[in-house]
């Protein structure tokens, strides 16, 4: 790790309770007394969400996806650089609801784009910094996309089932690829249940219950 | 070159001359028939207009260099797949103001961020599109850098003439490497005298005379 400070990341497709349990997860660090830095990808800046904005406006529809996977680099790059490493740095938890492997899931996964190109963006965005711990809460994908969409469809979402079932996919070869760092975290059943999971997969890295 | 069109980008520090150059380029070319595609990095179409207003914006001083480095290759990215590759597709001659080997002699070169990083993103934000000749405007820097701050000095230039060397080494290091692609043009003296060793420098490519 190399600091005193944790990074903690949330993954998993539209739908799969991950803003729930990012709520329940906070509230178990702040209860055990921790300085907890809650963040969203991407976004988190002045400048990222300047990023953000340009990301999600629908007049942008021309844009290229080497495009937009650049301005998810460069909006990630600032929030690194701005708040993630300062915070590690003086020793926080940081809770980020998505970070690069949302990038390599959606974009390599889900839309193909060649997986070497999607690795280096995501290495140079990042700036070299790896979570500590990346928490994938999984869902089987009509579970995940019935719940995703039972409010209306946004752009992802809109993709349609077979777009997240090789986002799932690209998730599970990242936790066989990297089991020490991405942890599955079953999310089928009670929030409670799938809190107590997702606890348990932090264990060895900071004292926190249920 | 695998199309019918070609790509010609133009180089050089602050000062050295390359936008009466440009002009004189275009003109040329023009008076020999061609169908002319002029371009400016960044911008060029709506989106990488955005990220130059973005990236010139002085409330954005907070912005950090990797964010800097991929918010150049965004708007690049967007330049190449909705302006360049199809004007070169269709036969058209593509005269571009500055491209990737930019971002390598003013990011590598001048703020020393890491050659291999700034190769990769280079990569990533031409899309993989190398430009058929690149003409690199060549001139002392300290008269380029005279030139320059004439009428003012703006963000670049206001780096100070230590990093304007910096920027022409790295210059001089591509033409060394790729010495097909990267051609000197000495940029002393008369401007036609200039524009006749560009031309020159374009000669195997394109039939156009000053």
């Amino acid at each position: 790790m190399g600091t005193g400070g944790i990074f903690i990341t949330l993954e998993g497709a539209d739908g799969c309770g991950k803003s729930t349990q990012a709520e329940l997860i906070a509230g178990a660090l702040e209860a055990a007394g921790k300085e907890l830095v809650r963040l969203r990808e991407p976004g988190g800046t002045p400048i990222s969400e300047k990023i953000r904005a340009l990301l999600l406006d629908p007049a942008n529809v021309e844009m290229v996806p080497e495009a937009e996977l650049m301005l998810y680099e460069a909006s990630r790059a600032q929030l690194t650089r701005e708040v993630i490493e300062p915070a590690l740095a003086r020793g926080a938890v940081v809770l980020c609801d998505r970070y690069y492997d949302s990038t390599y899931a959606y974009q390599a996964g889900g839309r193909g784009i060649d997986d070497v190109l999607v690795r280096r963006a995501n290495a140079l965005g990042s700036c070299g910094r790896m979570p500590d711990r990346t928490l994938v809460f999984d869902l089987e994908p009509s579970v995940a996309f019935a719940r995703a969409t039972a409010g209306g469809a946004d752009r992802m979402e809109a993709e349609g089932l077979a777009f997240q079932e090789r986002v799932r996919a690209a998730y599970l070869r990242l936790a066989e690829q990297e089991p020490n760092r991405v942890r599955l975290v079953d999310a089928s059943g009670e929030k409670d249940a799938v809190l107590a999971r997702a606890l348990d997969a932090l264990s060895d890295l900071v004292d926190v219950c249920a």
